[in-house]
């Protein structure tokens, strides 16, 4: 389904005409309205869809895009028919192109109108409150006058705020004797919608009375002219036109008054315009819908492919209804509660189905809190502590550091800033003071049509870097740690470590990873088979550590213990399906004592963070004194619309993978790797086809993709790093985009990369891999949508 | 409006029937329930509440509560007759009644069946969604068959979720033409929702036709006869029966498998027992439904009042529809979008709200973080760099510490750990090392009935304690800061920093403040006249940081420059109308350069936090090199969903404000001050009787109340502190409660307090009052509802 721009335009004020029920009048308040604005104009050409309303409503352009004859519901109609039913992306773009048509021919005023209620079904069985939210138009609610029309209307709105719709405006009819205009215009009046009765229309003469349908047009005509003359009509129009006008000015006013009061994360102020700023109204799927400076003749507003997945947390699409509802589910039934000591439906559901689905039988306890750096915080706080209850150290008088890679990322609350080395994400924070050893690592990329390893400089004893013919045999751990290269790294991690506990007299408190892509760091993907042996050689070797070690044994209840360090995954970034695997500790075969999950575990809607810990872990905070627990937690902690959100998150992602959604990606993948026996699968929704070709661009250093992320380095001749600006011409390229969307991208230094949701289209991907293949090689592939 | 418990008993299974509409057959399908409830079991004694049902269900309990002969909405219905109108809670409470009633006699089926749609006004004009969700019955939903009916259920159905209900069945009438069951089924299926269609009950005969009113029966009577052998209704009601069963044995298991597999946050686990966990089934308003043992009589939900206004968050009542309806709408209409270079209009709106209503002209730009801890994370960022900005000081090779109060607390994440002294809450973390200088500080309090500020011990240099003949005395600062005490303040404090600048070398780089309580710390009230002395000293004796400090002056842009130290003011738990104003900064008429604010920001549903900032402070970061700003932020930055639910909430308290809807309490508080002038209204939704009163309680060190907070600190002949066990005897009588409901507490050592939300109802208020009355002032006052 190729995304269209939501319909906004400065000069065409478009309305979408909603009914509360079937059967209250859309098509007499459409025409009503079309009506009173050609009364109110000097150039009366008004567009609408309907017969009634080109009877009724003299010089209005209508356009009639799909009719069946039955009163029925879409759904059925179109199963009754023989016809080809349109798909929803074409109903969805036809009905974008004929407005913005009228846009273009100076049409000023248009309705569009649907059939049934807000929620009947279009032809393809969808909702067409969930068919047309793409184009986000605002929304003429007309409501219900009847008996039992108050619960209608107000539940239609409700459906359609869930949805994220405005409603700039209610009609109805007026009836005296159940008054719902009365009550539901105080309704709507508390959220500031106007409301506007019309007089009943006239009753229809029975069929088989002489002149039927004569009189029957004559009395509407009556109508129709009586109403326009009402100032209410022409108020309301007023109005429309008013909050149109406002909702342009606001989308033109947002970057500068966003200029003025937000401080950006991450962002330097110095020399930044508000043209630097990007006004989004609203986003569906994988794309922002984001305002593009009033001059441009197609409309107001553009489908941007959201590249970055919101930075890596986008799961199941923006603007998910279900999600919506999940959350406002939890909201309605608990909204906050008090976490220590209760416990609560969302929150119980979300660590019986993490710890079920990691696959980690280490993993027993779960401590929730906000985000990955709180989470990375308690993780950092549970390893030292283990540590230091094990080996009898004081650290309070001496430094306990961690240990890790080079490039680790773990957030940016001062405690797990110093669990990186100095980089210029925080080496000028005034506290910040690293604490820790940091291995260099080989990394991973393909380039020139091979999977290469490339050994760090000044690490020879890691011997020759290493060329793989598929990305699934670099996974084939069980085999390669026998090897070779295996031995090396191992004895490599071990003698470093000598080093520094006995001739440094570091002491260590836990291992920490980002296991298998360092995100921040600069999208760095490292070799797995290091970071097993790295995870082997602290678990094989405790006396590395304290001479008194015990060796890795079980625990009383049968568990593995932790061995030499407690070991700590930040899978904030990599798990939960980002790589194609709900964790991606599996591609290491290592199972953590301490793992962090957030971003993707919530689908991508609010803040939420698990630390999952093994039973061993908690036990070292037992003890009889209050204060020795782990006196950590937010007031959120837990927050049960968070719960709600990642439990139905988690259980839709679970439930793609079981019906084997990424099937075809995993063909694509695995059709290009030759023999790879039982090595964990790598695969990812970026053709691999795309992926080849650009290791071959001449301006491409390496590239990789796995699950839903492309990573692209580019050669840089000055050297590379956070600041480097090679990235930022392809990053323009794709900003310019094609004929139907734009690309939002960030990049990290020299590299660019792209990420989308789980849920992301074939198609759209597609499309954006022409870009690619358009800016990287040499223009041998068209850009499509852009040329033709 | 008395707290119901929600309706839940293991032998009674009650569900509310609701309809997607008026006249979709709800007394129909309710019959056809009640009928096959008869068949399928030995003793057929099942009750409802209708003549149709009394008629066609024989053997039947109803009971019609209420009855209005127009078939009108029950609120013009109301409004038509001249009766007494039952208010919602009679409503409530009776049908409650009536339940428990039944339960108590052993029949084991109801059903509460409504009138018209869900949103159908009560009798006071309440949608009945709103009006019974106390109750939170399962529901059975009758769904429309009708054409637009697909429309109407659906969104019924949504307004029901998005109002905490678990929906258990949907019925409907089979229609074959528009077959709008089929479309349901699958819709509902994919929520594990049941859906049975029922024949089309007979067609009424024309009432002028002979023998009408008979035959219609005996049509019905062979209708109901034949549905209730239909294999469909009885397999529903197995069904119905398993979710009843499920629940209540889930609520039963849920503390043990919380036990399990929960690591709560501030908790010692060791000796903790599944009986120490409280099941929440929902919440709403000031109140959880716990679960009590399965042994009680009174059924298995009670109300119990939320006492620490659950961690100090709650501001517009749990479950609140309004907030869940915001919270939706934020999630349909974005999800997440990616924040930094982009706006959207939650983001902005609350920004620009929140620095209009702080009334601080300092403050001009807004970084949005998760929680209170990642917001103060980055205050201390913004207040360490401006510092060493100014004062040319190299952060990497010196120690800069913070300025602060004892018994401060600002966060769990170990950046702002290190910004308290050294406490039960830090000590034991391996990696707090405290870095600052904390002033002891004089306290408020209430005893034997006047207000005194008890000067720390060892700190005679401030003088003797003070005495108020009213809350609102202590805070007439602008007298008190000429007094003799605010000049001895001021002394001390200014010889302190010179000694510890000049003759322990240490440095400085913000000062940072809890302003009027300090919340985490024990709900310590500092002498706002100390608060505002220090700030004044640090600002006026800038020579004391750095001998080259500029004096205060004017930034280019003519707002105030900070001076000394940069003001950093942890509105967190004080801000927000908790103490009963916007701002707690506003008591001591100090705008601070720096403001954090959560907790209370979204009105207690999602976490979310602001660190609003000067623009000199902003501009401390800015230069040419992208790695000399503030690079933090998290991946949920300015979340669509918490700023929306943010501008509703602050939105919907200012305006309480200004409808005056705390004037009672206002009035209540001022009549007991005498003469104070222009000083800062200081006043308590708890009752100043109350805490008069209690501050002659004989086991009460003393007392205070503001805003929501009423704070008791107990005598403890073991010398207080955070592992006192003072508090508990009072918890524990507040935790049995009283007749109506419970009431859930946390202490602090020796503190117990008590929170309610901004939209506390005064009658629970007293209630509490008269239950803390009872436990403290020797029985002197009775238990309301305990004891009658």
């Amino acid at each position: 389904m190729p995304p269209v721009g939501a319909a906004l335009w400065r000069s065409l004020r478009a309305h979408q005409v909603y009914g509360a029920n079937t059967d209250v009048g859309k098509t007499i308040v459409s025409t009503v309205l079309c009506n009173a604005i050609q009364r109110n104009q000097a150039a009366p050409r008004l567009p609408s869809s309907s017969p009634h309303l080109q009877r009724y409503a003299n010089g209005i352009l209508t356009e009639c895009l799909y009719q069946f004859d039955e009163p029925v519901s879409p759904h059925i109609a179109a199963r009754q028919k023989s016809l080809t039913i349109p798909r929803d992306d074409e109903i969805l773009t036809a009905v974008r192109q004929t407005l913005s048509d009228w846009a273009g021919t100076g049409i000023n005023f248009a309705l569009v109108e649907t059939a049934g209620g807000v929620h009947s079904p279009g032809p393809n069985g969808n909702s067409q409150a969930d068919l047309y939210r793409p184009l986000r138009l605002p929304i003429v609610l007309v409501a219900d006058s009847r008996l039992g029309g108050i619960s209608s209307s107000i539940s239609a709105y409700e459906s359609l705020r869930l949805r994220g719709y405005d409603v700039h405006s209610v009609l109805l009819f007026r009836d005296d004797y159940y008054q719902n205009h009365e009550y539901l215009r105080t309704y709507f009046q508390k959220k500031s919608i106007p409301l506007v009765p019309l007089p009943s229309p006239p009753a229809r003469p029975q069929s088989h009375e002489p002149d039927a349908v004569a009189r029957d047009e004559e009395a509407m005509a009556a109508y129709y002219d009586r109403v326009a003359r009402g100032t209410d009509v022409t108020g309301l129009l007023e109005e429309l036109t008013a909050k149109n006008t406002a909702r342009i000015e606001r989308l033109e006013a947002m970057p500068g008054r966003a200029h003025e009061t937000i401080w950006y994360p991450f962002t330097q102020h110095h020399g930044m315009a508000p043209t630097d700023i990007t006004a989004i109204d609203s986003a569906y799927d994988d794309f922002f819908q984001t305002y593009r400076p009033a001059a441009s003749p197609e409309g107001g507003l553009r489908a941007t492919f959201d590249g970055s997945a919101s930075w890596w947390t986008q799961g199941l699409g923006h603007g998910n209804p279900d999600l919506a509802l999940s959350a406002a589910y939890a909201a309605g039934r608990y909204g906050h509660v008090m976490f220590p000591g209760n416990i609560h439906e969302p929150a119980l559901s979300l660590a019986e189905t993490l710890l079920e689905s990691v696959g980690n039988p280490r993993l027993q306890k779960v401590f929730y809190t906000d985000n990955g750096s709180t989470g990375m915080e308690v993780a950092v706080k549970m390893g030292l502590r283990a540590a230091c209850h094990r080996y009898g150290w004081d650290a309070s008088q001496e430094q306990i550091s961690i240990l890790g890679l080079k490039g680790s990322y773990h957030g940016d609350t001062m405690g797990v800033m110093d669990c990186s080395e100095p980089s210029t994400y925080n080496k000028k924070v005034e506290w910040y003071r690293g604490r820790g050893y940091w291995f260099d690592f080989p990394q991973v990329r393909l380039s020139q049509g091979t999977w290469r390893i490339a050994m760090p400089v000044d690490m020879e004893a890691l011997g020759p870097d290493l060329q793989f013919a598929s990305l699934s045999a670099v996974f084939d751990l069980e085999a390669r740690v026998q090897s070779e290269a295996g031995q090396r790294y191992k004895e490599y991690i071990r003698a470093t470590l000598e080093t520094l506990v006995q001739q440094h007299g570091m002491k260590f408190g836990a291992l920490i990873m980002e296991p298998v892509i360092l995100g921040a760091g600069g999208m760095l993907f490292c070799d797995p088979l290091f970071q097993r042996c790295l995870t082997e050689v602290v678990r094989g070797h405790p006396e590395l550590f304290d001479e008194d070690a015990p060796r890795a044994s079980s625990t009383p209840a049968g568990q593995p213990s932790w061995s030499g360090l407690p070991v700590i995954f930040d899978e904030v970034f990599t798990g939960l399906y980002r790589l194609g695997r709900r964790t991606a500790a599996s591609f290491l075969g290592v199972d953590a004592d301490v793992a962090v999950n957030a971003k993707l575990l919530t689908g991508g809607l609010v803040p939420l963070c698990t630390t999952l810990a093994s039973a061993e872990i908690f036990e070292a905070f037992s003890s009889p004194e209050k204060s020795d627990a782990l006196l950590h937690g937010h007031s959120y902690t837990a927050h049960a619309v968070g719960c709600q959100v990642a439990v139905d998150s988690l259980r839709t992602m679970m439930q793609m993978e079981r019906d084997g959604s990424w099937d075809a990606s995993r063909r694509d993948w695995q059709s290009s790797s030759s023999s790879d026996g039982d090595s964990p699968e790598a695969w990812s929704t970026w053709s691999h086809g795309l992926v080849h070709d650009l290791s071959y661009g001449e301006g491409v250093e390496g590239v990789f993709a796995m699950g839903t992320v492309l990573s692209i380095s580019l050669k840089d001749t000055q050297g590379g790093g956070y600041t480097s600006t090679a990235a930022q011409g392809l990053q323009q390229a794709l900003a310019a985009g094609g004929r139907e969307f734009a690309v939002h991208s960030r990049v990290l230094g020299n590299v660019l990369y792209l990420m989308a949701s789980i849920t992301a289209q074939a198609e759209a991907l597609r499309a954006i891999e022409g870009l690619l293949r358009a800016a990287l090689l040499d223009g041998a592939v068209s850009i499509p949508g852009a040329t033709d």
